[in-house]
């Protein structure tokens, strides 16, 4: 037992002493904590892409300023690249398999078994010119919100060390919002690209699960087709998630993985939709968790600037919600645990608490079993269908075209306080496009918003706990907050179009 | 156990007195064996259409010419129907839930309990003016290419009554054949669709899944989601699957089944491939079973008339079939047995001799297990795209448009003699869209073929005997035989091309 406790703390130590070895070559700047300025002289992506081309800035240059804390380090490989190409992206990939190295996905485990070929992302991001630069971390089992594992530790938020930086792409989240990298990919089975998104003031876009490859990525319970995970680009400009999702889409992903659906990127439908009054459904409250003063104020004036633009709002509700969530965390256990455990049997390492209740889930369930729970999903899709078909603006008897609403019911908290992941992970079940963009930050005025009500369960309970014990650093830390919007499935254009409205309101009146 | 024989043997004896009251009272004239005709003089699906708008056709007269050897009788409905519509299409559903009646899909316990809710393909097909006439037989569990339950009986072939009509769309082939129905429609998992098309003589289409809506469809086995089921059209026209397919794509499925793919039709993908020369892989034995003499020449002579009218054709390999086909097996004794057993323990009836073997395979595997075969199935269909994008023809290196094959080893057989349906289901784990056309049939020529090879296994042993067991019986009855056509996943509207560009010139010789 005392050999085995060495035995992965020698396997992560060495990892780490890579890591330090391969930095300390590039003469890094420690990360200023509070600097969230982008080193790239605030050009948006597309901008940074035509001064690439033209020659005006070299990717050599812009990649050295963007090294910075990261696991699997790809810097060699970056700098050769970008030494001869005429570049327009640069790029992270997370769980993303890349030739030669190691996708540990904060197993101990997994270190030291280099994957033998480029997942198809990399693939396709490379062949647009796309440098890989570097890995960043994510959680034990990576199904949590915030990001800590044995093998690299606790990733902590820039803008406070003793704040999570959301998970499970918080590694990315934190490295994108130190300005320290231009476009980072993460996958999102319950709001891992969204909510660190969020919490770190950035773009996050979890497209159907279809649209984008999923070959090549390892993740925990691999092989399950019960809920899909979706690989999706996280940014500080809504440019570039546009960018880089129509690029992609355009290379004809299903060409790549034969996961992927034959949907070409659809013009006609993202044109249509920027040019017309939108009809969007508001959400405020998920009827599980209330979300805090400063999440309800910033969703709050979303629908005020997208009225004033002439845009038509229509009530949503959390009808189905509950019961989504709830088919959700049947399936969290229906192998008993196996694959978490396996995984991180084979390191040796011990479980993260939140893991070890994860794993601590009961005894499996039988395959007939398992078919009966796709069933209530399959209902429930179908349900919550009818429900999109049926809840029609009064201006037009027209449907609804995206949904808008919290990406969580608060900001970034302390480590290890996150305990809801209600908003995001309904989506998950049913497959919807939805996109996290910044919407503003908590303020001093939200301090004194009174927020008195009886909590309706005990997660609303602990919620309200959350903002009592915090506002104060929240406030002082103006901590960010996102607005999250919906799409019908497949309608990814419809979803980008409408963050384009909204995020060029939000940026006009900025 | 006396009297629960007794029980399933009462439900199975009443479904058929309903079945026989109801025919009485439309006077039906005998299905005539021999006759293939079709009682709307030979219009094709279009014309009677324009007939119909035009008055000179009444749904009315249409309707009791068709009325044949059905199952759940809708008869009064359809009447009634047809008698204020000025409607073009006449349709049967076979496991799909029409409001009112049974889907026994022919199990006893599935008997008076009818159906809530129209399915989601009945409820579109209605919107586009069809009459939905009857349910027809289909084998106990679904999953066999014959057709055969105690609930009905033994579904035998107009051609011959010792003679399959294949399954598990047996009963609607069978209708189709005797001219007593317009359009059928299926589920195909394995083959159900294309086999029964090919051993009729019908055109039969099993689209991508994701095309067509499953919703309100009850099969066997229901809620996995290891190897899709497709729904499709069969009917004896092209041009009658090419109508419905396009007609239902176009009333957007997915907003009728949250199953569906947002994928709409694409007269591009369809009118650019019937105007060039396309390009055509050729597979004439899949290495396992060795087709008997017609299906080659009937193949062969495909190949022929393509190469004449300036298409490409390309040698196609069987690499990867045979580890499709026993993952495929894998999957079938995943649950070992119990959805099927809990539906005939339900009803009390015997096993078929198939299903018997079906349910008698093990015990069930553990979900983490079944999602290493899931792992499995992805390898293979990444693999398989790889093998696709691989083989190029010479003529200016371009990939293959679609591949042309044998539908089965053998043609229509003597009853219970089917085993190998491994030249259908291959597409099933790989979920690519295939149809069936009529190629030919057998001929006196076939016999004198010496057709003299040693065995390569022991399907291949039996196969060889199947024919020389009956090919004098064969010829004499010009078993009709078919042509498999298969495009890449979600290609529909290349196979449908591809399809007319066959059919086209096999019309024209005839």
């Amino acid at each position: 037992m005392e050999g085995e406790t060495q035995r992965w703390q020698a396997i992560a130590g060495r990892k780490k002493q890579i890591q330090r070895d391969l930095l300390s070559l590039y003469a890094i700047r420690e990360t200023q904590r509070e600097d969230l300025t982008n080193p790239t002289d605030g050009a948006t992506f597309s901008e940074l892409a035509v001064k690439i081309r033209r020659g005006e800035l070299k990717c050599e240059d812009l990649l050295e300023t963007l090294i910075a804390s990261l696991t699997e380090i790809l810097f060699d490989n970056a700098l050769n690249r970008a030494k001869f190409l005429d570049n327009y992206l640069l790029d992270h990939g997370q769980p993303f398999d890349v030739e030669g190295f190691d996708s540990t996905i904060g197993y101990v485990g997994r270190s030291f078994r280099p994957a033998l070929r480029d997942s198809a992302l990399v693939e396709m991001l490379q062949s647009l010119g796309a440098i890989i630069m570097a890995k960043t971390n994510l959680p034990q089992s990576i199904l949590w919100c915030e990001t800590e594992n044995p093998l690299w530790g606790l990733t902590t938020n820039p803008l406070h060390s003793g704040y999570t930086p959301g998970g499970s792409t918080g590694g990315e989240a934190a490295l994108l919002a130190s300005g320290a990298s231009v476009v980072g990919w993460g996958t999102d089975i319950g709001g891992s690209i969204r909510i660190p998104s969020h919490m770190m003031g950035l773009y996050g876009f979890k497209p159907s699960s279809a649209r984008l490859p999923y070959r090549g990525v390892p993740v925990s319970t691999e092989g399950q087709e019960h809920v899909p995970s979706s690989v999706g680009p996280m940014a500080r400009s809504l440019d570039a998630i546009h960018t880089v999702f129509k690029s992609l889409v355009e290379l004809k992903p299903w060409d790549y993985d034969a996961r992927c659906a034959a949907i070409p990127w659809r013009e006609d439908i993202y044109q249509d939709a920027i040019n017309r009054p939108l009809v969007i459904g508001v959400l405020f409250d998920d009827e599980a968790v209330r979300p805090h003063p400063p999440i309800t104020r910033v969703l709050r004036s979303a629908v005020k600037v997208f009225r004033a633009a002439g845009h038509h709002i229509v009530d949503w509700n959390a009808q189905l919600h509950a019961e989504c969530v709830y088919t959700m965390d049947q399936f969290y256990k229906v192998d008993g645990g196996e694959d978490i455990r396996e995984d991180v049997r084979a390191g040796g390492e011990p479980f993260v608490e939140h893991v070890q209740k994860l794993v601590d889930c009961g005894d499996p369930i039988s395959v007939f079993q398992y078919w009966q729970l796709n069933k209530r999903k399959w209902e429930l899709q179908q349900l919550h269908l009818e429900k999109w078909n049926a809840i029609r603006c009064t201006h037009g008897d027209k449907p609804v075209d995206v949904v808008i609403m919290p990406p969580m019911p608060h900001t970034s908290v302390p480590h290890r306080s996150c305990r809801w992941v209600g908003y995001t992970k309904v989506w998950n079940l049913l497959d919807y496009p939805a996109i996290v963009i910044p919407g503003g930050n908590v303020r001093d005025l939200d301090i004194s918003d009174a927020w008195s009500f009886e909590p309706r369960n005990v997660l609303d309970k602990w919620n309200k706990k959350l903002w009592e014990d915090n506002r104060e650093v929240m406030a002082s830390l103006k901590l960010p907050v996102g607005v999250q919007i919906i799409g019908r499935r497949h309608a990814d254009e419809m979803v980008l179009a409408a963050a384009k409205v909204l995020d060029d309101i939000l940026q006009a009146s900025t």
